[in-house]
């Protein structure tokens, strides 16, 4: 038996701002590249796509990047690992990024106004972005295949106990108080089911990387199809 | 500025069974309609097709049940009220049923194997009945427009507590764990926003009454279009 709780989806379109948070591993691995040097990261929905896509803009010689069940898919040039997206790989490079859940779930964001990824390693500064923008902000967890996943929930737990600790006039919806009921007030944060399962992949490595706090002082923004360094 | 977390939505078909939580009102309003002798219950995705459903089962002179913005329905013989469900009013009766979210969410349930209506009011009669039977169960918050509600997640909080008081041998997914860290292990339930929005329609005694636990010692079922009392 394993309970598990979902909600239904929610509506996206016509939100003000949309705070995109795949902890495991997508947006930990956009804001790493981005961290190290990446010109900007095209979000596609499939490998099919990824592919013609990187044939489009075949002049730029982006880099295909992008998993299927956790492992790198076939013929690209990098995974979903954030370790693998080093200085001296990514910098200066385009990235066409195609992931299970993370790479979707910006797809399904991208109508909103404003769109920017947090993963923990990003936190404060996504914190004060939000802050610094007085908009409608939805935190939207990316899940594992449309399940919640408990280290994107927490995540967005902490990111409201931020905006609240900033002094920050918030009204909270209920999954944001849901949210920041379940998320730790404490340092450690537990990961869930896909968090075991990168690790029995012996992607443990990946997991720990992903866990740190505000290793990156930088926030993604998705604007235009492509995911930048925002200011 | 109104945080919100969310997650996308779970994927439905093939689950082995499905336990549908609209605290406020659907399931609610389902599981006392049954408890005062409501012959059964076919939930529909919208008004039109409530009239045609009607329509097509007049010999048996349904009532027609349902709201739109909290409100009943124009023409239709009952609203989303619990308290309008008496037993004089739907003993032996039919209700065809349209509301906003929990009647959407049993929709997207129905390829499952089994699929059960919780409630606050028959919290103790589903752990029970999800202890009896050993599949998988998916607790699915039906939420409000797409969105978790704190009453729905509390309860799946609660459901999950229950089935471990009871012993049975449980493996958590991620959501489980969530809605059990955000869930009181305490006897109060904080309502969320439409708990606060039904207050300021009126209803604020429907709240009232749908927090009100183990009222109804009934486990809904859903199956073949109907809602009927399980065994």
């Amino acid at each position: 038996m394993v309970p598990v709780a979902a909600v239904a989806s929610p509506r996206l379109a016509g939100e003000e701002g949309v705070v995109v948070i795949d902890v495991l591993r997508a947006t930990s691995t956009a804001v790493t590249a981005l961290a190290n040097g990446c010109a900007g990261i095209v979000p596609v929905a499939s490998p099919a796509e990824a592919r013609r896509e990187a044939a489009r803009m075949a002049s730029h010689q982006p880099l295909l990047a992008g998993e299927r069940g956790g492992r790198k898919i076939k013929g690209f040039d990098l995974g979903n690992s954030p370790l693998e997206f080093r200085p001296e790989i990514v910098k200066g490079r385009v990235i066409v990024f195609c992931t299970t859940n993370g790479t979707k779930a910006l797809l399904r964001a991208r109508r909103a106004r404003r769109v920017l990824l947090a993963a923990l390693l990003n936190l404060g500064a996504v914190v004060q972005r939000i802050c610094r923008e007085d908009r409608d902000w939805l935190l939207f967890c990316a899940g594992n295949e449309g399940r919640v996943s408990l280290e994107d929930f927490a995540c967005a737990g902490l990111l409201v106990r931020g905006v609240l600790a900033a002094g920050f006039r918030a009204e909270l919806g209920d999954g944001a108080r849901a949210a920041m009921a379940a998320s730790p007030s404490g340092v450690s944060i537990t990961v869930g089911s896909h968090g075991d399962f990168l690790r029995r992949l012996g992607l443990g490595a990946d997991v720990e990387f992903c866990l740190q706090r505000d290793l990156y002082p930088i926030v993604p923004v998705y604007q235009g199809g492509w995911v930048v360094k925002g200011d």
